[in-house]
Formats: C-alpha cells, sequence, structure tokens
C-alpha cells in the first residue's frame, strides 16, 4: 500500500459489472493501489453515456466487441484518496475530473499533441480496460484535473462530454460571428450548443425529431429550434454544422446547408458512410473532419463550466446509486425526458 | 481606341466559336477595348481541359448549360496589347499568364482572400462568359500576372492547371516528410504530382488505371504508381490525399487508406455524392476538403514553373492552330497519348 | 445628382476643418456625389479617437504630416441618404457603421483578404483624406456596413475601435481557458478586455496607471487590475498579451510575464523601437504580432456588439455638436473622465 | 544487465568530461544500463556545437552553469547495443540519429505537441545532463530514430541541427514562391538556407560577414549572398526573415526589411534584449516568434537529407577521435574555415 494511502480507504470496494449483454451486476474487488504517476481517485459521480447503452443493451460497438466481464462509465470526477510513487504535487484530498483516455504519452501521435488517436490508448469502460462505475478508480496524475469547489461533483464528471463539445468547437473554429447548426439535440448536441454560445457563435439553430429535446435547446439559448420531422431548416445558411445525430441521410442534407468556406464536424456516430455532396463541398470549399474524443481539453471546459457559460447541472436529469446502475442505463435508453443519468457509488 | 493601342492591333480577331454540341467554327468578331484597369492580351497559348472537352461534347457541366454561343478556353497566355484606364504600371509588351476568373473584389469572399468563391465571379469558358479560344481577351489587369522569359509560352498558359495543384497542396498542408496519394493520373493528377513534389512531399504514390499514364506519372517522379484495375495500394499509408480522378467508389475507398490527421482534397469532379467512411474519417480524425478552383496561387506557380521545381512543357503533347481547336478538343477527349493539347491562336 | 438622393439633401453641409495645429473650424462645402459603388451617408454619430487628438494638437503622427486642410474621424455611423452607379442592393435609409478604410480591392494584399496592408489604402481623417466630422461622407459600398436597429448611433460609430480588438484577439487566438493581460485601460483596453470576454477568455487581467481607468476596467468586468505605478503584476501567467499603452520599457517587461507558447499582440503605437526580450521570446516561444487597424471584422464586431456581450454605449462619456468639435478633441486630450467623447453632427 | 545486452558491450566506456572552464579530460565510466524504455547506444558521430563551446570556453550559457563536471555533446548517432524493459520493437543493431531532449511526455506543454518547451526537459549536454561525446548513451526509445542507410553516420547525427533548421521553417511558413532571408551564415543559417529551399523557396539571400561563409552560402545555393560589414541588402523584401546571427543591432535592421505580413524567426541566441523596431512591426503587421529547440521534426529531416534536399556532409569540415574532444572545440572555435568538426568516438 502506498504511504499516503490514508487509513480510510477500504481494502475491497464495489463495481458494477458488466457480463453480458444485458446483464449487470454489483461485485466486490480490491482497491486498486496506484502504480508509478497513478493517483487513486474515489467517485463522486458517473455519468451515462451513449456507448455505455450500447455495450449494456448490445455487448459492442463496431469492432469493439465485451469479451469479458468490463466495468462500464467514463464521464466521471471524485476526490483523490492516494497516490502513487513519483506524484510529487499535492494531490490527495483533490477534487478532480478524470480525463478518462490514457495514451501511451510518447508515440508519434501522442508528441505531436493528438494523443487522442494513440493506437495504444486505454479508454475506460471500452473493452478490455475497466471504466468509472466504481467506488474507486486508478488513473494517470496528468488526467486527474482539479477542478474549483465551485464546480459540482456531477459537473465536473460531465467535464467529459463538455469535452467533446469543446474539441468540435475548436475543430469548426467556431468564434465571434460564428452562425452555427447543430443537428441533434441528444446530450452531445446540447452541450454542443451551449459551448458554441461561449466561443462566441451568434446565431445557433438546432434541430431534432423529437420535441422534448428541442424545448431544452431552446431553453439553453438556441435562437430557433427545427423539429426536421415537420419541416426543412430554411433561410439560414450556417458556417458551421456540428453534427450530432449520426443519421447519415440527415448528414448528407445537412451538409448541403452549409455556407462558403464553411466547416462541418461530424460528432454523431452511426454507420459506416454517409453520403457527401461532393458538388457542394467542392463548391463551397466546405471542409469536414471527423472527431475523435478530444485533446487538451479540459482547462478550456473547466474555465467554461465554472464560469456559467456553460451549465452542466441543468443536464443531470436523474440519479442512482451504483447499485442501481442498471436503471440508469435502462433510463438512458428508453426514457424520453432523461438527458444524462447519473449514478453516484 | 485607348490611346496606348498601337497600331498594330488589329480591328477584327478570330474566335472559335461554341454554337452547339460538337459545333465548333471559326468566327470573327471586332477585337474589344479595354475598359478601366483591364489589359487586352494578344493571345500565345491556351490549353484545353476536361471541362472544355465537357461543354463541347455535352453542352453543359452540371447546373452550367452553354445557351448562347461561348468562346471556351481558360488556360492561356500572352503579351500584352493594350491597356485601359487606370492601368498605372508599365504593361505593353509585357509577357502574362491570364488568371481566368474575375471576381467582384469587394464581396465578403473576395474581401477574406477567398475571391474563387465569389458568388459573381465571371470565368473564362463557362456560360455565359467568353474565353480565350481567341486571339485577343480581355482581363482585369490584377489577373495578367508577368512571367519571366524563361517561362515558355505554353507554360505561361499552363499555371492554370498548376494553380489547381499549388492550391490542393496548400489545402492539404503538403509539406517535407510527407506521404502523399495521387489518384488519377490526368493532366491534374500529373500536376498535383509535381506539385507536392515542390511541396517538400517524402513518398508519393500515383494510382490510375491506364498503363500509359502510370507509366509517365513514374517518368515525372512518382515513387511508386499502381494500376488500381489490376491491384490495391497496400503499405502505403499517405497523410495526404490528393484526389484527382472524380470516381466515387475509388475515393471511398481511397479515403479509408489515409493515416491518423490526414488530409484529403477533393479535386477531381464527377456525381453528386460520394461515399464517405464515417467510422474511419473519425477514428482518424480525417479532414476533407473541397477545392474550388485557386485563389492568390499565381506567385507561387510562377516560381515553381520557373524554377523548373514543375516541368509543364512535359505535358504538351499536341499542339494546333486556332482553327483547329475542334482537333485539340477531340485529341483530349478521344486520343489515349494526350495529356494536355494546346492551341496556339 | 444621383437619381436616388432624395430631395431632403442640401447642397452644402457643414464640416469641422483642421487647418493647422489647434486650428478647427467650422466651414461649409457641397455634398459629394456618389460615385460608382458609393453610398453617401449622412453622418449621426463620431467617435474621438487619440490619433485625432494627435493631429489636431500637433498636425501630425510619425510621417503622417497634415499638409492641407482636412477633415478628421474615422470611428461614424448614419444613414444612408443616396447611392451611386453600381449600387444594386436596397441601401437608402439603411442604417450603417462606416469602416473608415476603402483599399484597391486589387493588389496583392487585398486579394489575399489582408485588405488592411494595401498600400494604397485610402482611411478617413488620415492625410490627404478627408473623415467624418462632416454631416455627410461617401464611402464604398462595401465599406457601409447594415447595422439592426437595437444598435444605438454611437455604437455604430464605436464598431470601429471594437473592430481593432476584435482584430487582436483573433490574432492573438483568444478563446476559452485563455488568461490575457491587457495592459493600458485607454479606450482601445477597455474595448480588448471585453472582446476577449466575448472571445471566450477566462482569466483577464488590465493594467494602468490611472486609478479611475482601472475602476472601470474592474466595472467592465477585469477580473483583477493593477496599477503598474505601484506595484508589479505578480501570481499570473498570461498565455495572451494584448498591448494597449504603447509604453516601450512598459512593453517589454509585460512580454516577460507571457507564458510558454504564449501570443503578444501589439496595438499600443508609440515610440520607434520597444526592447524585446529575446532570451524569454525564445525559451517560451513567444509570438509576438503587431497589428494594423483590421480586416473583415465588422460582422463579428456587430454581433459582438448587438448581442451585448460588448458593451460601446458605456464607453461614451461626452456628446459634443459638430460645432464643438474642437472640444471634443479636447476633452479627450485633457479631461481625466473622458473616455470616448463623441460627436453628433 | 538487461537481457538484450550483447556480450560485445564492454563493462565501462570512455567520455569526455569537461571538469571546469578551457579543462577537458578523457574519463572512464561504467557503460549505463537501460531503464525502462530506454535504450543504450553507441555513439558513432558527434557535431560540435556553439553551446559546447560555450560551456567549455566559459563555463556557462546564461543561467544555465557548469557546477559539475559534465559531458558535452547533443549532435548524436550511432547504433542500438541495448534496450531496457518494455522496449517491444526490434530495436538492437538499428542506426540511429539521437534526439538530444527528452521531456517528461506528460505535463500541460507535453501534451499539446510543444515538448520543446516542457519545463522538466533534460537535454544532453546541459548542466546537469551529460552528453554524448562518450562511447555509449542512453536515451528514451522515443528519441532514438532509425535512420535509413542512405545516411552517414555524421548526416545521422546532424539532424539535429537540421531539426533547428525544419523548426524554423515551420514557424516561419516557408513554401512555394517564399522570399527568405538568412541572416549569418554559421552552420544553422546554412542550414537553414538549404532547409528554406527544401520546404520551396523561391529566392533566399544570405547575409554574414565573414567571406568565406558567404562564399559557402553560394555555393550551397543561395540566389546572393551579402556582406553586411560592406553593404547593406537592397532591392529585396524578404517575407521570411530566419535570423541566425543573435548580434542584436543586426536584428533589428534586418526586421526593417520585412515585407508586408511577413515572419520572422529568431534562431540566434545573443544578448538580453533587441531593439523591435514597433512602427513596422504594426505597419506591417510582422509576425515574430522565438524558437526554442525544435519538436517533431526528426520525421521530416530524416526525409530532407535522405532525399538529398539538404547536404549535410558537406557542412562536416574537421573530424577528431573522442580523446581529441577539446581540439574538436578549439577548431570550432577558433578556426575560421570550420564549419561543423565532428567527433568519432
Amino acid at each position: 500500500m502506498s504511504e499516503t494511502l490514508s487509513a480510510a480507504i477500504p481494502s475491497t470496494m464495489r463495481v458494477s459489472l458488466l457480463r453480458g449483454v444485458r446483464d449487470l451486476v454489483l461485485d466486490e474487488r480490491p482497491v486498486p493501489e496506484p502504480g508509478p504517476h497513478q493517483v487513486l481517485v474515489r467517485v463522486t459521480a458517473v455519468g451515462t453515456c451513449g456507448s455505455d447503452v450500447h455495450y449494456y443493451e448490445e455487448g459492442r460497438i463496431g469492432s469493439f466487441v465485451v469479451r469479458q466481464p468490463l466495468v462500464l462509465g467514463h464521464e466521471s470526477g471524485g476526490v483523490v484518496a492516494a497516490v502513487g510513487p513519483g506524484v510529487t504535487r499535492n494531490r490527495p484530498g483533490q477534487r478532480v475530473s478524470i480525463e478518462p483516455g490514457v495514451p501511451c504519452f510518447t508515440c508519434d501521435q501522442c508528441r505531436t499533441g493528438r494523443y487522442n488517436l494513440c493506437p495504444d490508448m486505454r479508454f475506460f469502460g471500452t473493452p478490455p480496460i475497466d471504466g468509472a462505475f466504481s467506488e474507486y478508480v486508478l488513473v494517470h496524475e496528468a488526467m486527474a484535473h482539479p477542478v474549483p469547489d465551485t464546480l459540482s461533483d456531477e459537473a465536473a464528471a460531465l467535464l467529459e462530454p463538455l469535452s467533446v463539445g469543446v474539441w468540435a468547437c475548436r475543430k469548426a473554429q467556431v468564434g465571434p460571428g460564428s452562425r452555427v447548426l447543430v443537428t441533434g439535440a441528444g446530450p452531445i448536441g446540447l452541450i454542443a450548443l451551449q459551448t458554441a454560445r461561449a466561443f462566441g457563435a451568434d446565431e445557433i439553430v438546432v434541430t431534432d425529431v423529437r420535441p422534448h429535446r428541442l424545448d431544452l435547446a431552446a431553453d439553453l439559448g438556441a435562437d430557433a429550434v427545427v423539429n426536421v420531422a415537420e419541416r426543412a431548416v430554411t433561410g439560414f445558411e450556417p458556417d458551421v454544422l456540428l453534427e450530432c445525430s449520426g443519421v447519415p441521410a440527415a448528414i448528407g442534407a445537412a451538409i448541403r446547408l452549409v455556407g462558403r468556406a464553411g466547416r462541418v464536424v461530424l460528432i454523431g456516430m452511426g454507420g459506416d458512410e454517409i453520403p457527401l455532396p461532393l458538388d457542394h463541398v467542392q463548391r463551397y470549399e466546405i471542409q469536414v473532419t471527423g472527431t475523435f474524443r478530444y485533446a487538451n481539453t479540459w482547462p478550456a471546459a473547466i474555465a467554461l463550466a465554472a464560469s456559467g457559460k456553460v451549465d452542466l447541472d441543468r443536464l443531470v436529469t436523474h440519479r442512482f446509486d451504483l447499485a442501481d446502475a442498471e436503471q440508469a442505463l435502462t433510463v438512458a435508453a428508453r426514457d424520453e425526458t432523461a438527458v444524462k443519468p447519473v449514478v453516484r457509488p
């Protein structure tokens, strides 16, 4: 046991374990010991994400397959309980938000600042790496970001999806004067809306087919919302498209709306191929980029959440104990009113 | 007549006029008088481009339809014969390469340096704007770029397709160490190959299905050529794809080859939609961009051609008199050995 | 007279004319007629700027010397009263903010989007080009930017200094999470502060030696203000320095505060040379850039002012009739409480 | 001893040790054992650099002071002799170029791709980190870059100064059509010249006060050379200045030559402050950046050297045995004909 590991740390902890499709059980495991440059974090909140739901309901996402019991959860925050060798700064007791992917740090992608593309990334809750539906987790000290006291435990956890929004807005070069179209008003779309505003966007339109989601988008500051099941977006030529729906046909249509020299960021996952309107992309010189998670986004995400520019607490619609993680996933999957159910270990 | 218009300028000139599908005739017109800030250029060489062939053979390219007799040709160079009011620099007698699109200069796109996206662009040989299959043409003085004597008349004309290559390499951020895949070894592909090399690219692979084109690519410096009718590209992970084929299915396959954080520039036209491999574009954060002509490329293009880094003369396979423009287009369309037939008015 | 010039436009107008050092008189001139692509604007408000004060008090700014009677003023807005040939959009009656520099639009700098660097720029109130201390002014239609009704006449005029702030924040890549040091709390510094915030900056510190200016900075949202006559900035490592003081010694000291990979934008003018701390600039790879006015900033500036993110009305401390322009300049120069005196023709 | 350490590795090795000012002795030390992710490299060539000379002659460079015996040398290449735990790729026997600075890999600077700015950088031959004037050195596997057989041992060593040139050209955005001024024709200036050419620069002028250096620059491809002891540079307006002289007064003068929107990269070290011509930097919006070593440059440097675009062997003027390292430093410091003396352990 590390010297700094206080007596208050139990020897075992509860984890929520996915053993197969729709088979989630509470299990008990030894509390792990932090290795070099690692910190042990007592988890206080974990958001449920669409990918957690996918693994729970289908046992896989594309080529990622759950082949052995897996702990889900990658949107998490907590308190540093112990530190491993080589951790020099005063960390114990610090409230942190966990960046859930630990790269190798030294490959070409890592050295150029694109650690999210590291081929050896170990990402929470992605087979075979365990996640944060657990009382304690280990993470590299560099990935345990201190958060100010003004940030709630749940907001600390939700800095992860906020990072997705920050990364997308950076790639899209959102700034003062930008006109932004957000397609899809799920949790990421609602965060993208707020993030774009915080980046200075001037006019933001959000589309979806679910009325209550569009209401929430309007409530969170969208200048206009459009139910694309009822009508098309008209009279709005965005210079940025933040695609959060993952619906191939909708993506093609949305790209055709984008104005000259516009930027399209493909955030929503779904389907192998999307139809790219070549003629429009060429004549208007549209730049289309995919995003894969994020890199170096926590400082900005912390600033946006702490300053109140982005309201993460607002997205938390349900709260569950770790023992009820299955219910959290079910609500996330099936309850129309759910935006972001949170598990509180 | 402008005062500077010398006595040597005739009052009429020959033009090659497209009156309908496969109906090209030699016509006579008055030599036009340069307006404010315009120069009159005596044309010495005009390249034939795929778009000229399209208008000749089909009377249209997508939404651009030839509705009235049209002079084709937009790859041209010549000698300044006269200048209009307001042209202050000493231009008469100057050898120039003509940038064939004259934008409005003052709209939002123009003012931000993207004049190629100007909605009011007037582009040579694109309905209803006449082109350069003509003994004389008028153009804004800013678009008549002086060229050094070391550049041949034909190379001066071919700075236009070279500009396409320069623009693509800029968008793709080609530089020292880049690994580049060029798909399609037509004139633009062969220029893209040379341009990428001049930008510092390290390893360049060219694909096509026409053996003699691949031979020419190898001859022009490709590190490897692949006949994709026979085998797939293997063992090469480009960080840049310069897509010059315009074949939708091939584009999707080529994008899947591109490495992490790679850039794809879609130059080749063809078809309304291409299948974009969403998962690959996301996981590898590929950036896909369309190009539409070019902006601010002539100075670099002149430097590349004048220094010998790009060999344009090499691409000229056939030469025709203005009276034989029809033959030039036919050769461009049907002769397998043709790369760039040139018309010499 | 242009056809659209309504009967309500008088044949003569009052202008405030600078005849020599501290010699400003009210004069009468014919109302000019708009040329091609020009609009005639009835001026409703003109801000006074430090450069106006310089010309008034010293007759020159560096190499710019007032050699003939000059109309000062370049921060202006008004209402379109008439249009010249070629103006196609419906402009008369439109409220506009005037971008006061008209470039040639076609030189290399203009074509690449850097029209602020056009060697042939004609800039309001800069010898020998007359400015806006006048009842009417002519300007190219592209430089008369429509503003929404929610923007006051004075705010429309002050979009010009706001553009300075927008341009600087773009060059400095201010964004969410940025820590910004603004040195100098004059009008530009106070605008830079607000603009940086609107760009998403997280922590902003403002320095000056005038207590009431620092109070105003705090009031406008600075996280901290420092009177550098009393103490140095400590405990703050900015990643952006927006230098608005123009005091050479202060600039060197401020640059030494900037953190790794930081950006320094030199906005404040003053003195021929500043001491650049080479070792710090190298070890921390600081990027130092000068700004010269702005390019393509009005759309963003309008969005920032109209959305309330930047409060321009707050900066207006004094108002004067055109006949009292001299008093406006004197107040701007000598009155400690003055931030932005405005002339209302 | 690591298992892969072959029997051929001796237990002790010779190193050249700097014990004090001008006190360099040959010493014997145990061959170190590679730790986790480290490789042991048998050194084949080490270049001498100006900083080595400074430490030898003055015992310090600014705040870096030699307080204990130090091994100099940071331009090195060799052959992998053994590997430590965790090194998975097949490395033994591989010829490598050594990137001599090992950062922490995990701090904010490292994670954003700017590992050259890592506060915990351990850099060869910089107190108190030993360098490569040694028969064997240890380095992190990520910093031992494989080189092709076509590259000589000495060229492998000189990829380090070439990296300085690559980094500078990237910061300066050198590309096709660039006009580049290189001030100072020492080893770095001569490499910057060649690198700028390889990046596509069109016209390159080199200045110095030493005639034989200027001759060498001309020989290596400079379009013009200017002895600034005799005359000023005239008739050349660079858009890039690669400052390699470190002479404060010369830097100010050179910056005044740079054209609109030009980029200045300060590579040469020397003196605490340089006079920055504020007015010019503002009116022309010059961007001035310092460089500190390099990051992620080896792949491009290898490509440039292996393709022959940059000739590093040409710079090697003298060769010495490790026992004669003192002579190498003396020649580097005093011999006018010396460009790059190399030590061959």
